[in-house]
């Protein structure tokens, strides 16, 4: 009974717009990884929470107390920088593929815990699963042997890996008390840290495709995150980059996989390549492996241009279980059987994509998932043909759809064709990296 | 998965500071009600619902939704008005076994559905309870028996009145969602309402011993309970009554129900006197017994003096299993071993009483509850020897502590020396009553 007045006391504090302390934030937060406090009063707190705020040194509080619910790793004992990237998530963001092989071949380590895909974005691990043979379930150990023998590891979060953000993540979902900048931060830097990583970037994304539909709340998300790292004591920058259409000019799993491919052979489309190119750079001047960013810049092109990137990504496939002759051979990944182009009614110039709704089409062609247990189908999804601000004539192909059952395809082709709106004038140009906090 | 969907939109509605429609409310209160919208999602709403707030219209879809979860008495075959009080709860607040009896004799029908004790404040039910074989769990057949009987029935919530009341009260009692106008308002209405009657009487307790300390507090909430009363087509009147001291002089439930006695009897203190004469007054004229509440008072006086209240309230508790000679005989109730008196320090007049700290004191005897399932001793309680304004010498007696166990008796003794303030000065007397809204 005390325990249960207990927790009353702090939800009723925190409902009053309080402030909780760390001793009263770790209660709430063991509780949550043990199942001693019940859902309905961490659902009622996490509302409070959403409605309330929480201050920076709440937010730091909540992030360590949920770092502290599970396991820590430690890589002290390999003999470089620990860094790491963490993208808020977006349509067409495949980078982490082709940075980790980067910055390992430049000699930090990367051990990279990624997510799924839901809603209308990608993740990672998905992308990487369309690999034949790719296996991102390691254990710590396996974890750890990827680490040392290739310097980058692409792994899911384990069991030992911030439980609380496991119980409190998944409640979140059904009690809409997603949309909390504290609650988002605390959740992801849980995780990051728990990495026992030295240096972190973050590509805060912001625009349609975006969770951050404006510029203003991705900078805010980006200064919680980067000031909750630099209290605990790491190294972090965040790039605030553009998201009002999909990053490069594929998306679905398979298809990024191949695009990061022609990244990794010194080509793929210029907007991805520079945003790799950039959080790479980052990564390897606040892992401390060059003096300034600039050098990274060259260092990361240099792993490029070397084929030493590619061998890397080539060595983790083969560590993970993986087809390796992907990497020299993308026709071995999954295939869609048809294909359908969506072309333009007019001519002009593409002056916006709608991204979301380019994410939710791929995810209609069974891409992504609608419900958390839905299959996926690694080889479907779009190819743009153009991004904004290429000229069109009509009749000219917007972009492909690559499909396998035509249940939804009609729905799919809908979406597509509305998502691109053709203007007489050729649009402003947006920066792809408009802002870097914390340098 | 829809279902869930939705509920979790309408938790974000509410979130956002958006206005849910009566069919949003109902669809939640239902799922509440048959236990298909999972507890997490309610206490989230909850919580919301206190951050947020809720509109007129939304406390009056609410109230209704609820009442609807459940049976609606008709007592329409009844050939008089159904009339019913409703007190928000405080220190030897026991007007209710006064004020049935009062009515029932005066030719209308009070249907009253009571609760129990809980926190600081004692519950009518308990009081019953003190009388030996008095039965407050009655069946909606039974309850319906005795109403026509005897004019009043006194019971407890029946798992048919309304059950989505039962199960968000239980909720909001472990997630910090008490305190909402809202959800308080539509919590006893719901109830109230379920009783099929024509009028109510709202006693809104306001100070040191009610839930609302403060009056501005305690008139918002009774404007909310008349207006959502009104638009239920009901008459509803609140009247806004002091709780900076206990009412009467008796706390403890046998205690209470012989100062019940007393009233029914000609005598007692006057503030219960005035009130319950005046609350009567009130129920007469809203059920049309009475052309204005001073015919009302008239009349209740009448129904005191000419023995037929105290009749009527002979004729319950034999039709409700109790022992009925306790009326004549107040010695039958059960009664404490031991007393022990707090006598004063100082001379002066009593300008305070804390009196919430009263009714913790009560409860440390065993004369409430400190947890849900806890055992009442009905014998216990304390007989205030002054009130506030009353002249005190040093060594007299401020009050007597009727006891059973030694176990914390030093416990509630400090906390009754503690509660009398004494000054030199004779502070100003509030009003017993210093409102009425609705009329």
């Amino acid at each position: 009974m005390r325990a249960v007045l207990r927790v009353v006391d702090l939800i009723r504090k925190k409902r009053d717009g309080g402030e909780l302390t760390r001793e009263e934030i770790a209660c709430l937060v063991e509780g949550a990884a043990r199942g001693t406090v019940p859902d309905y009063q961490l659902a009622a707190w996490l509302m409070a929470v959403v409605c309330r705020g929480m201050t920076r040194g709440e937010t730091a509080s909540l992030t360590e107390a949920m770092l502290r619910s599970g396991d820590v790793m430690d890589f002290s004992d390999l003999p470089a920088a620990k860094v790491d990237k963490h993208s808020t998530g977006g349509v067409g963001d495949k980078t982490s593929l082709v940075i980790a092989p980067i910055v390992a071949a430049a000699g930090l380590y990367v051990p990279m815990i990624s997510g799924r895909g839901l809603g209308h974005t990608g993740g990672t691990l998905d992308k990487l699963e369309s690999i034949p043979g790719f296996r991102v379930d390691l254990s710590l150990k396996q974890f750890r042997r990827a680490l040392a023998a290739c310097g980058c590891a692409l792994g899911g979060q384990t069991p030992e890996i911030a439980p609380a953000d496991k119980k409190l993540y998944a409640l979140r979902d059904v009690t809409g008390t997603v949309e909390s900048p504290a609650l988002i931060c605390a959740s992801i830097m849980s995780k990051k840290l728990a990495e026992g990583i030295d240096a972190l970037v973050l590509d805060v994304k912001t625009g349609d495709g975006a969770f951050m539909k404006n510029e203003r709340d991705a900078i805010a998300l980006a200064e919680l995150l980067v000031e909750t790292g630099k209290r605990m004591g790491k190294h972090v920058v965040a790039l605030i980059t553009d998201m009002d259409q999909p990053l490069g000019k594929k998306i679905g799993n398979a298809l990024e996989v191949e695009e990061c491919l022609e990244v990794l052979n010194g080509g793929g489309p210029g907007d991805l390549r520079e945003l790799c190119i950039e959080l790479s750079a980052w990564m390897l001047f606040l892992g401390g492996r060059v003096p300034d960013v600039s050098d990274g810049r060259r260092l990361a092109q240099e792993m490029i241009a070397s084929g030493q990137a590619r061998d890397t990504f080539r060595r983790v496939v083969r560590q993970q279980g993986g087809d390796e002759r992907v990497v020299d051979d993308p026709l071995r990944l999954p295939r869609a059987t048809s294909v359908k182009t969506v072309r333009s009614k007019e001519s002009g110039f593409v002056s916006r994509i709608a991204c979301e709704r380019v994410g939710v089409a791929s995810v209609i062609l069974g891409g992504g998932r609608e419900k958390q247990d839905d299959a996926i189908d690694p080889a479907v999804g779009i190819v743009l043909e153009k991004k904004i601000g290429d000229a069109v004539k009509s009749g000219e192909t917007l972009c492909a759809v690559h499909y396998n059952a035509d249940a939804r395809l009609q729905e799919a082709l809908q979406m597509l064709e509305s998502s691109f709106v053709i203007h007489a004038q050729a649009p402003q140009k947006e920066p792809l990296i408009s802002k870097v906090i914390g340098a």
